[in-house]
């Protein structure tokens, strides 16, 4: 089960965020503890949770557990579940940026599969290089990230991390981030690389995908807890950006 | 570091509690964002935390992990650092109890080394034995427990789950309980069964132990972060049950 985190701090003022550790606003608190309770009321019950290592996606998968009842469960925490990494945009306002470089290059940096924004300094206000959760990262701290390079470190945490639980029959719980989920999703349902430029993920809807023994996809594109509040949440993110 | 949770909810309402999973108060969810935010201060900051399967003890590990910024670090929870199981007097009222069956059984319920309260009966209210968080236990499942009970499967813990962060040079958080922090306390200060019975542990004040090469500690009794409301707080535990 996937749940992208609630609303942030920054989703709210419209900015670009990445790997900047905010916290979630009041309104994405309330989608998390509503995800919860549709988990529950559903009898959807996680076994295990994977978050990333930022205060969104713990929070939203902390309060969604706790409105589950399921708080208790064993959590297992890596970067290679992070937002991607959005370099020197981080920290800056996305109609501003769209109206500062066009329509276009605004849409490659935020949906192009390989073009990666432009790399952020390390030592400047929005950069991790120097926060001590990543100092085991070494040459492996990004500098910015496409969608292709959060594929290209996500694939291992999923085979190393996330398969072992399924495997073992486990309702696996990743509370993740827009295109960490993005990244998950396109190898589920194996999308293509032109075609994932127009999947977004609402926040707050947990995303059901019943796998087989080979860990495909019983059902492509999986199913919404509530299949209604989902579409009218992902035409929200589709339209950010937007005046 | 040691920290016990917060008030919970059924501590304000004077009630045995053990294993029923009771929610921290309001107050207890103050106390717990007020720990985090001493850590933080004095730079005492955890690298991985250990918690019981209890609400109370993992939200406020999470609220406190939070204010100090160390929300992302590794979690591990397991049932040996629960409550001690209250069997019967689960879901009573200390004074009430005090008053039926007068202070000495009272206090030896509460304090005895070595005398647990009646059992609980299997599948009445207050039972946890159909919770699907203890379904691993088997015949480990306690009907209830006195402090050397906890002691005995605390131990095991230590050995296995602890020590290893320890030996690893990591300072380990371990959110947990009265009973389960007095079993730890005892073991580390080697306090006799007798004695083991004045010492009252505060709630949401860190207690931060620094141990040698043998795991023994340096200064004996440990270093609250905060000495002087430790004190205060610990007296208030003392006084509980009577008017």
């Amino acid at each position: 089960m996937l749940l992208r985190h609630g609303e942030s701090e920054w989703n709210a003022k419209n900015l670009f965020t990445g790997w900047v550790d905010v916290p979630l606003s009041e309104k994405g608190e309330a989608e998390a503890v509503a995800a919860g309770e549709l988990m529950k009321a559903q009898g959807v019950l996680p076994d295990v949770l994977h978050t990333s290592l930022l205060r969104r996606a713990i929070k939203t998968a902390n309060l969604a557990l706790d409105a589950a009842d399921r708080h208790w469960i064993p959590v297992r925490r890596d970067w290679r579940l992070n937002e991607r990494h959005y370099g020197a945009l981080q920290g800056l306002n996305k109609t501003e940026i769209r109206d500062k470089y066009g329509d276009e290059q605004f849409m490659q940096w935020r949906r192009s599969y390989d073009v990666p924004p432009p790399a952020i300094e390390f030592g400047t206000e929005f950069s991790q290089d120097q926060d001590p959760r990543y100092a085991d990262l070494g040459e492996q701290m990004p500098r910015t990230e496409c969608l292709k390079d959060v594929v290209k470190r996500f694939l291992p945490y999923w085979e190393e991390g996330i398969k072992p639980d399924l495997a073992s029959g486990k309702t696996v719980l990743v509370a993740a981030h827009g295109n960490s989920l993005r990244a998950l999703v396109k190898f589920l349902d194996d999308i293509s690389d032109e075609e994932i430029a127009g999947l977004n993920i609402p926040t707050g809807q947990p995303l059901v995908y019943e796998l087989d023994d080979d860990f495909k996809p019983v059902e492509k594109g999986g199913r919404y807890l509530d299949p209604v509040a989902a579409k009218a949440a992902a035409e929200a993110v589709a339209n950010q950006g937007k005046k």
